[in-house]
Parts: structure tokens; sequence; C-alpha cells
């Protein structure tokens, strides 16, 4: 049995946060496929797991934790990776993790689920109104990349992994990090560059969708 | 001059996790105000002071720094209270503050302001889609409050503070929450007969808005 499993699917970002972490830090883990699009994440074997009704779950031991920031902290006590090296650090870390959460990630999950996975097409004023939200919330982490290697400090952390969640699916939700964002490219590249590195359609079961 | 400086203003329930963090410790704080619905926020002057364009923002002596998670973790440290017993605990209160960040606190901010203070009205699409994830995540705090005194062990810890950010401006997005979800409403109550409890209308400095 490996040491940990990461319950997850290919197509979650958010899971491919911890699960990028696992792979780049060499551990011994498992994914456990959960079913999201046929409903997994709301019965109630899985919300007695999780009751907010999300992927990632990590299990370690006898330890079962939910939320990718929280799963990230954990790994960083216990594989001694991409942590900070002092208190102010770990605050800038968490600083944007929790914008990553907030604006980052929360946006683009959702614009990205409208546009590829929602069960009825999504109307245009909603896909309007969330790619506003959206390009804000690029513009922020771009802003700050320009002139950086990495979000802090000068070497990878988990505020990346958390903010690369659902950067490699970009064309899923219209935008050419390249073209529209360079500094944002070229972090991504420069992570992708990480011995290890897979992307979430390869990292993760799941993929592709059955009859797509 | 006092101990800390909160960026903040009356209406952002952002602000008002610190803001009720520094009031229920009793500490010495003094508000300034940020004129958000003048754009203050996207000022190059303010951009240079959060570069995120947010409220809140804490000064304290030399120290900066914003997102409301990392200041109430910075406000633990200092002031010792509403914090973790053990590093399991600092995690499960992490896990709700990221929760609320990515969904509870990101949804009913932005329907919430959709109502009320949109400078255009927002299409009946939009506000539709927000209402439906507004309750979805408000269903799983109410699921979790139910049988709970507070959201982590049982006393008063930062998970409640955050999470309780709009709970008080709950009629202008639409809730009762005596009516529609008990359990949330006896934990607000709960908070607000903390001493040194107030509105954030009250807490806070901007309201009403001129003109209303």
């Amino acid at each position: 049995m490996a040491d940990y499993t990461l319950y997850c699917f290919a197509q979650s970002g958010n899971a491919y946060k911890p699960a990028l972490y696992l792979a780049l830090a060499g551990a011994d883990w498992t994914p456990r496929f959960v079913d999201f699009f046929n409903g997994e994440v709301r019965t109630p074997a899985y919300l007695a797991i999780n009751e907010m009704g999300e992927v990632p779950v990590l299990e370690h031991g006898a330890v079962r934790l939910s939320q990718s920031g929280v799963i990230l902290d954990y790994l960083v006590e216990q594989l001694g990776q991409f942590g900070w090296r002092d208190d102010t650090e770990r605050r800038e870390i968490l600083r944007w993790i929790l914008f990553d959460n907030h604006k980052f990630t929360s946006y683009i999950a959702t614009y990205r689920f409208l546009l590829n996975f929602a069960p009825r097409p999504a109307a245009p004023e909603v896909l309007e109104f969330m790619k506003g939200r959206v390009r804000a919330a690029i513009k922020v982490l771009a802003g700050h990349l320009n002139g950086r290697d990495f979000v802090v400090g000068d070497r990878l952390t988990i505020a990346d992994l958390s903010l690369a969640g659902y950067v490699y699916y970009g064309a899923e939700f219209g935008v050419d990090w390249a073209k529209d964002y360079p500094p944002i490219h070229a972090w991504a590249e420069r992570i992708k560059a990480l011995p290890g590195w897979q992307h979430p359609y390869d990292l993760m079961p799941g993929h592709p969708l059955p009859g797509r």
C-alpha cells in the first residue's frame, strides 16, 4: 500500500495541486478515482469522507485531510519540500494560497466548468460575467510574476503549486498564456520543466471523459 | 497612535473578519477608511499597498499584511486569542478558512455586491446562477453547525470569525437565517452575544453610502 492516497480525478485542478506536489517530491502515492461527473461527491458515503463534497482528500495512515491548501501545508510538514524559511514567508505563501482560493482558482474553475462540463449550457450573460472575473484575477497574478521566477521567494513553493492548479488547462477556458500573459507562461513552463512534472490529464485518472 | 491600523470600509465583510477579532480581543486599533466605492482600491497608490487591490490590510509597526486569513493568523500569534490548541486543530481551522474564501464568502460577497452595490443592474441569469452557488455553500455550513456551538472545537476560533464575515448582512442577500438556517442563526447569535461585538456597519466607517 502506498504511503499517501489522494482522492482525485483528472479534470480537477484542485486535486492537481497536491498531486503535483507528490509527483515533484517523488513521494509514494496512489490516486483514488472520484467519479465526480456521475455525482459521487454528493453521495452520503462521500459526504461522510468530506462534508464539503469536494476533492481533493488526502489519506496518510490515520490522517484524513481535505482542502488543497491544508493538504499542501501537511505535505510540507511531512516531506519537507516547497515550504517556507520563516514565519514571514509562511504568511506570504498563505496570502497567495488564499488569493488563489478566493479569486484565481475560484473563478477559473467555475468558468471552465461552465464552458466544458456543465450538464446544460450556461447563459451567455453568466459566461460573460465569469470571464470578467477570471481576467481580473489573472491580471493580478501576471502583474506579480512580471520580473519574478516564482510567486514567493526565489524557488518553488506551495504557493506556486496552488496557483498552477488550473493553468495547464488554459485552452479550456480560452486563455493562451504565451500570447496573452507571457509572465504566467514563463512561470508555467518553469514548473513544467521540473523533474517529475506531468500534465493533470496524465497524472490523475479519468481522462478523457466517456463519450468525448 | 494605535497599535493596529486596519484598512477597511463598513460594507466589506472581508475587512469585518479582522475588525471583529480586534474588537472581541479588546485590542488597540484604528480603522483607516478605504473609499472602495469611488475606486480607491484601483489607484496606483493603493495597489502599491496591496497589489491584489483588496481590503483588508493590517499595519502593525513595520508589518503590513493582506488577506483576511493571513491577518487572522497573525493576530492569533500576536494576541493569543481564538487560535488552535495543536497542529491538527490549526489545520481544521485552516480548512474552514479556505472553504470560506473559496466558496462561502466568495459567492456571498459577489452575489450581495450585485444585488446592492453594482454600478449597473446584473442580468437575472447571473443573479440566479450566483444564488444557486450561495445556497449550496450555505448548506455545507448549516450542516456542519447542526449540533455544534462553534465551527472548530468547542469555542470561538478564527474559523468562526472568517465565516461570520458576511453573515450579519444576511438581509442584503435575501437570507433570513432564523427562518431558513436555524443552526447558522444560533451560531451568529452566539457570536453576537460576546462582549465587544458590533455590527459591521457600526464597527467600520462608511455606512451608509452617500445618497442612500
